[in-house]
């Protein structure tokens, strides 16, 4: 392990799993985050010590791509780092790994530092002093990147109100949220085949209380979906890519 | 403290607030869930325990109350022990510390046996042997237990359905989403006034993905607020009752 790394060792709890036994996405997403959180902290670029230069961290794209997912009382280790500082944007690494190198799978994160007052992204390669302040680690990871996400349809297949569970810390809808409401679409089978393998999301606006929120959905080969979630005014919140392990291609 | 309880340290970390920055009601009633069940396996009477003759455990009431919810950062300990055996039920108490003696609450939990066959509760006080294989420890907790909550209404003020992501290992609806669903029925003012002292539950029937839920409720004196979820049939799933800290009696 290099040392500029954050390690995270975990269990899956009860009450931490989905009604396939496995590790929940919304469980799984949420210490992701946290885990960057911590290691940002640790490295003294957290949360704490942006928003004291009136600066937060956006999350921009998410990908988690995962051959299998703990089980009930399986141990499981969250390591992440960074590994590229842009000008704008910095690329976040994870792997989740198990007792005796088992691989479970990867995520790859892209964040932005916005400006609190002037809402501009700030110029990471030189607060950083070329990546040397944010700990940077440059190894790979073996998944694909985020790409382009396009839905077309404008017929919404759900709406809903963004309410008082949906929201984090800052007030917006967490982010791990959007990637639940469009798993909220499948009916019991989609997960009993074998679930979800790779969720790429790409983060637009922010949502907040009260908003209401239509999805948009479709399905195309190779059990991959695409769904965007829009405001009432039509401003995309987010778009998110499903790959389902096992699809019915009958 | 009783070697009979189990106490579990925690600290409040990244994405387990609400938007005030104060430990989500998910967060510590899953939390509470998990420490009930961590604390029944250690003494052997726990899910797999009694899965393997046939029984599951089935919350029957649940009473969280607290004065104040640890916020980010601030380390936080859940010690429950099992208070007293009755014939067909069992009371399991819960206390919420914080450093230096602080006390966060209490929660006052009620569960019933039941066997996956027949269906009907099994017979605790003799199956316990008077409570002795429990680890039964008397002490009482400061706060008043589950009463009866009743709700006329029939206009119901929001209606959904369950997804995957409202769903426990067992393919339930969570508990402690029921909770949720009743929370987010309320506006922000109600959470920037204080938030909520104490939330009671009853636990009804199950539901299961797919089933249609309609939410009932009536706002009472003295910040109180009781709602009760019913199936499409008319069957009540859970009764709630939310008493908020400073209610707006304008």
């Amino acid at each position: 392990m290099n040392r500029n790394a954050g390690k995270f060792p975990f269990v899956v709890e009860p009450f931490s799993e989905d009604f396939t036994g496995c590790l929940s996405w919304r469980f799984l997403g949420n210490q992701l985050l946290r885990c960057a959180s911590l290691h940002a902290g640790a490295h003294g670029f957290g949360f704490d010590e942006m928003q004291r230069s009136r600066h937060v961290w956006v999350l921009s794209r998410l990908v988690v791509e995962l051959d299998d997912m703990p089980r009930t009382g399986e141990r499981y280790t969250i390591e992440t780092w960074v590994s590229k500082v842009y000008r704008q944007f910095t690329d976040r690494f994870f792997s989740v790994t198990g007792d005796e190198g088992r691989v479970y799978g990867y995520a790859y994160s892209v964040w932005a530092l916005i400006d609190m007052d002037s809402r501009e992204p700030a110029d990471l390669a030189a607060l950083s002093q070329g990546g040397a302040l944010f700990a940077v680690d440059g190894r790979g990871i073996p998944i694909k990147g985020p790409g382009r996400i396009r839905v077309k349809s404008d017929d919404s297949v759900r709406s809903l109100s963004a309410c008082y569970s949906d929201l984090d810390i800052n007030g917006h809808v967490n982010s791990i949220r959007y990637i639940e409401m469009v798993l909220d679409l499948f009916p019991r089978e989609y997960y009993e085949r074998g679930g979800v393998k790779r969720i790429e999301t790409a983060y637009c606006t922010e949502a907040y209380l009260g908003d209401r929120l239509h999805i948009y959905k479709e399905e195309k080969a190779g059990g991959i979906v695409v769904a965007e979630i829009r405001k009432e005014s039509g401003d995309v919140v987010a778009r998110c890519e499903v790959t389902f392990r096992n699809p019915d291609e009958s």
